[in-house]
């Protein structure tokens, strides 16, 4: 072994014996190649999908001579058409649960992009305490809506008459709808902890894909609060989106709700149309962000005293620009996914659209700042918020809209996020990442692009309303936009009313959803989660210009 | 040029370019909505899917009438059935393939998941180290598992009484196995360098996914070994692990081996049912860890003279958060990948269990942490091995159980992975990472909580066993529980003897498996890897309570 | 409210709370067991996919006994096959629709990959530019590519004699080729926006996988001229290559151009043959780093006064690492999206030989690098570097050779690219990234490497020539190389020639292409972005061997 140990430590043994392994395997590529590849020697090719089996088509049996089967054959033969049909059956279904599967998971993937840009845009002595937030968010909203969120949301939608996903296939055992008047949907009943008929391969399926569409709007408000909320206030509230907020105006408007039946019990075209959720997931998370970052207040040293905002660098550009990737990558599964069928030959347009909405966003959003930005730059951070406006704006009209038509809602999606951020800077609302104006503000927009934009060509049936979803734009007249407008309205009162108030009662039940003014100065790292995000570099920066006395008043303002 | 270069400079022309196409577009709007689509004129709505051409169904010729066929169409359309049914197997084979394939990226992905995860919980001075061995592994072990662990693993799969992937199709060209005694199975010995007859659709794809599951094994030692491990030593064991340690376990389990056989043989259920790898992966991958870090000993500095640990803060906990959230999205393809078959209307229930699993260990695990520790905060890093014991944990189980089991199983995950890690310290068994306690710790648990958990809903055939897989707390009894602890037992046994002792040997061979000293205290970016992980920013930390005295003894104690 | 609030306060109310919950949990566990799942208890098992519904299966009707159907139902059973082979039809497309869309959209994430590894590889001060460039090209490439890329590129590729995605489906909307000569197609010309026939669901879902190829192309060149390129030629420049560089070669070889046509009408084998891009994408992006590096100059300090390059390190090895696991995850896309089709059998092995082609690359690079390295380490951006080299040469081979020859290709490809980065280092021309040796020589290899190992078992039919692609190490001759000559050159000829003419006009328009010397020294973020990548950490570093009066120097030769 000395010997062996001493050509080991001269450290170029290794190489040696890769390239005799590299040798060899040249060798051995000649007499492969020299197979005639075939059912005994591999199928290279994979042709044997084409051979029926009893695995794939139970029953099947061929004719000796396909091309002149005798009349006992054709008998036989067309039993079978029983089991090609159920085979063909189960391939339907399977390809739209293996699409919704895939893009549900590529839905859940975005936390980690909403992770990314959050932190990103925050201070490094905060870094830790936004990724916990982030974290966590996603166990707390999927908590929730375990418990009654999703019961609440689609306990009714098969039995109502809007009806399930029956793409997915499955029986009706969501049907448990509370009603109002003449049928209206107000909130389903049945599915909590998945339990009952609820343990179904449909129903909890769809829970996945529900579930993680309503953990991006749990995560919204983390953004807007950034930097001054407190662990347990945020660790209440979070349970309280997932299990009740989101899911009643889901349930409206997703869940055979009244809002979906506006067009067949009122005649407002299709009622309102909200593909992938501009209001059901954006609007909604941007209103959260809206009234609770007012309700909480603005950071420490936001604004001087004369009310003018500073501007506060967020620590990690990178961090921005790669959070962005993932979101516009998950988007896809987002907005393609929210068909819930891979059978469903419009996909690739949603998709396209997706896209095309997010880029020309961020053209003529980094144009608009090149233009107006004081140093004339194409501000990177502002730049990533123009992309996420342009997919927010897109994710209502995304199936109904032509590539056109994206790439004009994307358009103005793109600067309208800058005149946004301006306008509540202007308000004194402190929001460090923009969540109000790329989510909220955007996500309006884009509900009401439906009305506007629709060009007809798909949604035939959708929310039992017969023909194509048109809009103001294309001839269709205003009965669309009007349920369209409904709808923003109906989801900007529910989450300012019902998520305001959990959150004024949580401040009083725990004592201030806001840490104190010394933890804020400090960062929250270590105060909130026990251990500094990077121990070994960084130094928080404080903007120098906040003096002493501004610290001491606004900690007296806080305590009042 | 000179006009225009003017223009150009004044920076303001391109917002004017860009409007003027903004305009152009919305001109284009109006007349493309006035197209009816049509064959002729493109086809947005994808109806064309629905007209068999001869690309997807060979042969196919419609009657004219199809309400009223004549004799002879009736014959022509029997012959059809044919070339149909020809046509939903490739649909059935294909939708399989399109899933495991899918399914088999995401794992691969999760290498970049544990990466973050290893690596923002080592030193800054070792970063660039960790990240490397992460990297490195990859490769390493896909080699050794391309020499010779895929065809020990699976070379005798289709030939033994258990039967090959199925789902997958194909021709049954892995089928050679060494067996001993009355056909039990002890390892595969055909498809090396996928050559011959491996060279085949559904072999080479299985390699694909067995591939991707090894490597996670692979790379788990690395983070309980990190800060420490030489390059040398650790790329040589890689490979052993890709090509010998994990293939014959595996082979025994999956491969249609002797533990798998259990059932079919000896009555024990259905033998050892192991869903997704919570015994194959992780606790091979948990064993090794221990084992090594057991034989590599403590980083220098973790414990005191008293022998109690210190704290060593991971560097970047952004980096910890991102990469969990990484491991989470792999873990869908991970889980409900193990199906191999998009077709298996299962999925969607394992793909919530696991979610379930990993919702309910972050939950469990951060409450307990608020409750026990010190300072009752939620600390990060801990967060996330909670979330990560809980996908360990479901692992085995998540087909068979029900959501709600699935929620049990995961809240013991997140506090027991607590209790070991504390335990662990205790033992004065030092792993940065927490590797032991999430895969191995965890591993076995998930393992058991098939014997316990199981509802019998699932798993009909499993192992070549009619009837659903049951466990005790659902009434089926105590002999599926039996399997499973034979199995952990066995997987435990085979990993410490045989990964110990790869081990020991390489340490002799080339010279000791660990750094000097002075490499150690100095981290080990640029002694291993040549350059620092970080080379502008960063003042790496040691504990300043270590005395110079105390590393000396350190040093004297590697020298041993 | 007030003892609440008290209890509140404690801190230790929420685990009681949820133990609470675990136990009703576990409690309701039992009960859920006991149910017999069936029709109307949910169906946990998805055996509901069997059964055609009017969904899956319109108009079918089963018969009443189905093994002895009487003669009517015969006759209704025969006029059903054509609803089952329209079902069977849609199921076939859709699996294409949906495997195209899911590889399209894992090729859109490479561009994190990208943006990571550029980043990591460049110095501190300049990661917010890089990484506006990487996230602005994303938009920038995709605006060209729509507005005219797709129509060249692809707008004649249905009616071309090569014609296009067949098992894609849809109507050949896309069918105007500028010819010369003997019907050799020059470029398509509809398709414009995608409106008019391009408003079509398979047009549009070719456009989107298109163009995320495009976008991997217009990104390469940001990491050649990293560091020095000013973003309003960068912004100008990335929108040319989506909208005319790219898509004229583009449509030479994909879209039925005469590159394609040099099988069928020359009889030079296949014609070209580049299955997933390794001169369309990568050696197209490599040509113009090379051209584009050569024509803007190296970095300030890049070589001394002897021409002696100095290292510059990038700042962040874990950015460069987990950029790269991002890009090998997105490759499976890339190479084993570009069959179009999840119907494929063969998409398994392509996707096996893209991961082994990136293990021996990465292998032989490390090997290579551990032995000549002067410090005989394994530099991890040149491990890097060699398994993205990897995969650039198996791109174009990917499904026409054998494992053990995709194994052979990629231990070609990691040593290759050493030797080219030294190569060009000795040549002055500075790539921070190693673009031209990763994406350009590698690119090359791998068209060639077609030439030479395909193995004859995959291709028949491919640009409508008969017959398996074949080289000649597996004794099919010379004819199929010679085609894969021909396209490397007029490959490098175009981007050269067209590439470098456009970057030379908008130099001279908007009066150069690169930053200013001061800018280059203080980091490009703040002076071209406005805001600093890292405002919290970093110090920015510049070799300190760069004396005063080299800067001057420099300073004095690029204002010539």
């Amino acid at each position: 072994m000395k010997g062996l140990s001493q050509i080991a430590r001269g450290g170029r043994w290794l190489p040696g014996c890769l390239s005799v392994v590299l040798l060899l395997l040249t060798a051995l590529a000649a007499p492969v190649a020299a197979q005639t590849p075939g059912p005994e020697k591999g199928d290279p090719t994979g042709a044997f999908q084409m051979t029926p089996t009893s695995l794939s088509v139970p029953g099947y049996t061929a004719p000796k001579d396909p091309s002149a089967p005798t009349a006992d054959e054709i008998k036989a033969l067309a039993a079978n058409v029983n089991a090609v049909a159920a085979s063909a059956s189960r391939n339907y279904y399977s390809i739209n649960f293996v699409w919704t599967l895939v893009a549900g998971f590529l839905v859940m993937f975005m936390q980690a992009g909403f992770a990314l840009v959050e932190t990103g845009l925050v201070r490094a002595k905060n870094a830790g305490h936004t990724m916990t937030m982030n974290f966590m968010v996603y166990a707390l909203g999927m908590f929730g809506f375990f418990i009654c969120g999703f019961a609440i949301m689609c306990g009714g939608a098969n039995g109502a008459s809007i009806g399930g996903p029956g793409v997915l296939g499955g029986a009706a055992t969501l049907d448990k709808m509370l009603t109002v008047g003449d049928g209206w949907g107000i909130m389903g009943y049945t599915g909590f902890f998945l339990t009952g008929r609820a343990y179904d391969a449909t129903a909890v399926l769809w829970f996945l894909f529900m579930m993680v569409f309503m953990d991006t709007t749990a995560t919204i408000p983390t953004g807007a609060l950034a930097e001054r909320w407190s662990l347990k206030s945020f660790f209440i509230f979070s349970i309280f989106i997932g299990a009740i907020l989101y899911p009643v105006y889901g349930c409206w408007v997703w869940g055979g709700g009244w809002l979906a039946q506006l067009g067949m019990k009122a005649g407002l075209g299709h009622g309102l149309i909200d593909y992938a959720g501009s209001s059901v997931v954006h609007l909604q998370g941007g209103t959260l962000a809206l009234v609770l970052s007012w309700m909480i207040g603005p950071r420490i040293g936001k604004f001087d005293k004369n009310g003018k905002p500073r501007a506060i660098l967020g620590h990690h550009i990178p961090m921005v620009i790669v959070g962005t990737f993932i979101l516009a990558f998950g988007w896809f599964g987002f907005n393609a996914g929210s068909s819930l069928a891979g059978t469903d030959g419009r996909i690739g347009i949603v998709a396209v659209n997706t896209m095309l909405a997010g880029m020309s966003a961020t053209l003529f959003g980094v144009m608009y700042m090149w233009w107006i930005h004081p140093n004339k730059k194409p501000d990177p951070s502002m730049m990533c918020n123009s992309m996420l406006a342009g997919l927010v704006a897109i994710t209502a009209p995304c199936a109904f809209v032509s590539p056109v038509g994206a790439f004009i809602i994307g358009a103005v999606a793109g600067v309208l996020v800058i005149w946004s951020v301006m306008f509540w800077d202007k308000m004194r609302i402190d929001d460090p990442v923009g969540a109000i104006s790329v989510h909220g503000v955007n996500g309006a927009w884009g509900v009401l692009a439906v009305g506007l934009f629709a060009d007809g060509t798909y949604g035939d049936g959708y929310n039992v309303v017969a023909g194509g979803v048109g809009g103001l734009f294309y001839g269709f007249g205003s009965k669309q936009l009007i349920a369209q407008i409904i709808g923003v309205c109906v989801c900007f009162a529910w989450n300012a009313i019902a998520g305001g108030s959990i959150f004024w009662i949580i401040g009083k039940v725990i004592g201030g959803n806001r840490v104190p003014a010394e933890v804020e100065m400090a960062g929250l790292d270590i105060p909130e989660t026990g251990v500094p995000g990077y121990p070994e570099f960084y130094n928080s920066v404080t903007p120098d210009t906040i003096s002493a006395s501004e610290i001491r008043e606004a900690e007296l303002e806080l305590a009042r």
